[in-house]
């Protein structure tokens, strides 16, 4: 299996689709044009290929271990790591003055998700790297920036986050851990933390923890929490790493997949802290950068969607069964039927995914508050679909293997089981609709109609060249607006929630049809056009089905007790 | 977690809602009424929950493993394989003179399927020797039934099928293991074998496996192939086990899931075999075994979606996180739209999977055409139906488990990776949906279009008790009707394949929405109606977008080269 980095794709996406050049347009990012961006996926892509592509069984052969408390990583990561970081791909879109590439975040979103494609487990680390660059240029101090950024975006320090702990999950303001002040400007925090990815590693020369703790005069709930910058190793006078911290890697945890990156059990016993952001502002900073890091692990899903298209594919195209024109399975009616669902979805999913980041590109470069209701909006569509694609597409590649699928040594099931992490983590996908329908529809849905209206603008301007086409998008769009209308009326917000997950995939489905009749348009006689008729004939009717469980309310759901539930 | 087999379920399904009184009322289960049926699900469901479902783990964390060439099954696998036998529950259907029970296929099935929820992994050593059982029954000559039958159904002995080869997986008639006679009416078996489910075992006297392979004059492709059994130790004078036949284990598959269950790559050097069935006849005799053995798989799938539900249901119940009534997260509104889908649609494969045995039992008992055309047409929508469901079941389970979920000590990954096989297995679900949009619809679909009057019967009678839901239903089956209608004309087989297996999972929903509403009917006021409600208005909907898909034809799906599909 040679895994190939979707650098055209990319490029008609961008040029063709979503609009791409409005962001050179703006001064801030007036340097990235469509020719620089050709030349950095270019680049990127033949990294992921040659560098990363070739470690992606390696993580799930020899996962990272414990030895005598020292963290051992899988074979090779280490190189794959330097690899990344000396191409400057940790800080492709921080800033310049650290020594970032300082690119447009849709360019970043690009690279992720190739990165993804070519080994999910390696790419978390710099992912979450990212993360932490951009929680420290928002809200640290200048001497924190100072010292840390350069070192985190040239990939010589690694960054993590630690929110979760054993009775805090989803619900974050559960957390338990504490921070004390020292009387000289650093805190000692202690608690334990789960969950942690690439919590520790073997290549790095310090791991540098956010971690989420709450100060003793800290309230209940989120509102008393805040968050601390916790190295492994506390730098010295010059900023190397000295002494060790009070904290370490207990354990790691026992994955269904995802081998190649470590899950650490954290231990932190009066660890020496730096405040980041306010007093119990913790929650404020961390969402910066957690809004972005959900779009990053949508990228995750429809990169290891790729990975697992391409496989699948090259599977099809050389195993020989039954009678066909090519003589392989490539050729059977249903073999294609699912290579086209995974091809049309990985089309839609990515689609969406650069429309968010644009949206997140073109606030940073204006200001702009629409953009901003943009991004904030399209992120949990881009986070929950991008990862239930990456899903449905893995498991739809299993079957393509036949019975090989349920074989290790083919390499489908890895895929499988790597990427079902990504509608868990970063906020499940069920915590991303719920988002999607309370907090972004808290004025009433304004920006869900304004995307409507958009959709059905263009549906409007292709029903000349694409009648039938445009006819199915504009009538969906409508559907959408309806249940959009249902939705932002209820007050009881179950009723809104029970029907949350069926209501962010029709969105998402309507979003798919809008940006493949862009394509449609785009490349008029070609794959694509040909591509958006598969999806808009055959996948798009999924969101009649979607909009009226979306619509049936709280009590249905409901109606069962938990009894009759057992029972 | 504790395992309860679902008897009450079961009770309800029998005697509310497939019509199992049928059964018992003919001469051949008269004895197997539905007192007698009670008594025996209770005794099957306690073996279940006290010998099966303590293995279910052991399977997964001690995979079977060769030593020195002897295979070593999973700790505790012999002792529950004995107490399955001792119950009786390998021979349940098989004929009393050769020491079974003689009981309905409808009753075995809900008991294979409540084994496959406690231990999927070791409840499929069972179901391959009933396979046999089976196949000897109907194919074998008397002195190989009497030596066989009874060591078979006591489970001193036990049995497997040997059909695939590397090159011959789906496409079958490609095999090449050859069988020569060897002048005294046995015959000389050479081949390798592969994907051999249980091929070698430590707890049973000898294996019995039944071979396809092809005679001297045997035409290519499926029509020169014969079956032969093929002992690993050819039977004595005294009809024990004796001399090692030339046959080996040569290696286990590592399998993404499934760990306590063999697969076997098998070896045959000039193994002594004994003709089942005609000459060139092999591919008939297999037939037999397979039609229900896909039954037993779809089973499996649901008795699978069953563990994976009670998993979740119990964490959900434990878990404590946010603000909700319980304190748990079982009332959080997603989860618990979760829940009823999961239980709404086990509630609706497993109506199907019954249904499909209750014909079988019929054609059995009363010879009748129709009953063996209705059983024809069930059997593919049951398999893939079920196993569907059991993985759909099992991903939303794990989702319900959230970050735990992707632990494997939580046990929701290991039902995930182990129903994954049973969408492949035993004929992919893709070979089932053409099976059934081709074989089965062979007579215009004259069966297809018998289940739909049937369905709209019972939903006019349902109108004034349920009218809404009746409504709904009638519905959904007129839409059925026509796909069915335009299918069955298409003269073009790749048309009709090209939309086979949304077609089937739009049968298999209207279907469903008919057992709901039988249950409904029974069941006014209570829990299953409400049941059946949540399914009518939530999950039957989405029969609409899956026939839109059933009827756009293949030119479509092969509307992008190979090249294109690559590119």
């Amino acid at each position: 299996m040679t895994f190939r980095a979707p650098v055209s794709e990319y490029e008609f996406l961008l040029n063709h689709v979503v609009g791409y050049g409005a962001i050179p347009a703006t001064d801030r990012f007036a340097e990235a044009t469509p020719d620089v961006v050709s030349a950095i996926l270019n680049e990127a892509g033949k990294m992921c290929d040659e560098v990363m592509a070739p470690l992606q069984r390696n993580g799930d052969l020899t996962p990272a271990f414990l030895e005598n408390g020292v963290l051992r990583t899988s074979p090779g990561f280490g190189d794959g790591f330097k690899a990344i970081a000396d191409g400057g791909w940790i800080g492709m879109s921080a800033p310049e003055e650290h020594g970032g590439m300082g690119l447009p975040l849709t360019v970043a979103t690009a690279v992720n998700e190739m990165m993804a494609g070519a080994c999910l487990s390696l790419q978390l680390a710099p992912l979450m790297t990212q993360g932490q660059i951009e929680a420290l240029e928002h809200h640290a101090p200048d001497a924190i920036k100072e010292l840390y950024l350069p070192k985190l975006i040239s990939g010589e320090w690694s960054g993590t986050m630690n929110l979760t702990e054993p009775q805090a999950g989803s619900d974050v303001g559960a957390l338990s851990s504490k921070a004390e002040p020292n009387g000289d400007g650093t805190y000692a925090v202690s608690g334990q933390k789960i969950f942690i990815s690439w919590g520790d590693n073997d290549f790095c020369g310090n791991i540098c923890h956010l971690v989420l703790a709450r100060l003793p005069d800290g309230v209940p709930g989120t509102k008393g929490i805040s968050l601390f910058l916790v190295p492994k190793f506390l730098p010295d006078a010059d900023g190397n790493p000295g002494a060790a911290n009070d904290l370490k890697v207990v354990s790691l945890e026992h994955k269904m997949g995802l081998h190649g990156s470590p899950t650490c059990v954290m231990q932190y016993d009066g660890a020496t802290g730096w405040l980041i952001g306010e007093e119990h502002g913790g929650m404020a900073a961390m969402f910066t950068m957690m809004n972005n890091a959900r779009l990053g692990v949508g990228g995750q899903g429809v990169g290891a969607g790729e990975g697992a298209y391409q496989h699948a594919l090259a599977y099809a195209l050389e195993r020989k069964q039954g009678k066909t024109a090519s003589g392989t399975i490539a050729d059977h009616a249903d073999v294609r039927r699912m290579l086209m669902e995974m091809k049309a979805d990985l089309f839609a999913s990515r689609a969406i995914l650069l429309a968010c980041a644009q949206a997140i590109d073109m606030q940073t470069a204006t200001g702009a508050k629409d953009w901003a209701a943009r991004a904030a909006f399209l992120t949990p569509i881009a986070k929950a679909f991008g990862t239930d694609t990456g899903i449905r597409v893995a498991e739809t590649g299993v079957q393509v293997h036949g019975g090989m699928g349920f074989i290790e040594e083919s390499g489908a099931a890895q895929y499988y089981r790597d990427v079902r992490v990504t509608a868990i983590y970063e906020g499940t996908n069920g915590i991303q609709s719920m988002d999607l329908v309370a907090r972004k529809m808290m004025d009433g849905g304004e920006m869900g109609f304004a995307l409507i209206d958009e959709i059905e603008e263009q549906a409007e301007r292709a029903r000349t060249t694409h009648p039938n086409m445009a006819e199915s998008v504009w009538q969906a769009c409508e559907s959408l607006r309806e249940a959009t209308e249902w939705l932002a009326a209820q007050q009881d917000m179950q009723d809104r929630f029970a029907g949350s997950v069926p209501y962010l995939r029709a969105f998402a489905r309507v979003l798919g049809g809008h940006y493949h009749l862009a394509a449609a348009m785009a490349d008029q006689g070609g794959p694509r056009e040909k591509l958006a008729r598969f999806y808009i004939t055959r996948m798009l009717p999924e969101h009649g089905s979607l909009l009226a469980h979306a619509q049936a309310g709280a009590a249905g759901a409901f109606a069962l007790t938990l009894d009759e539930l057992a029972g």
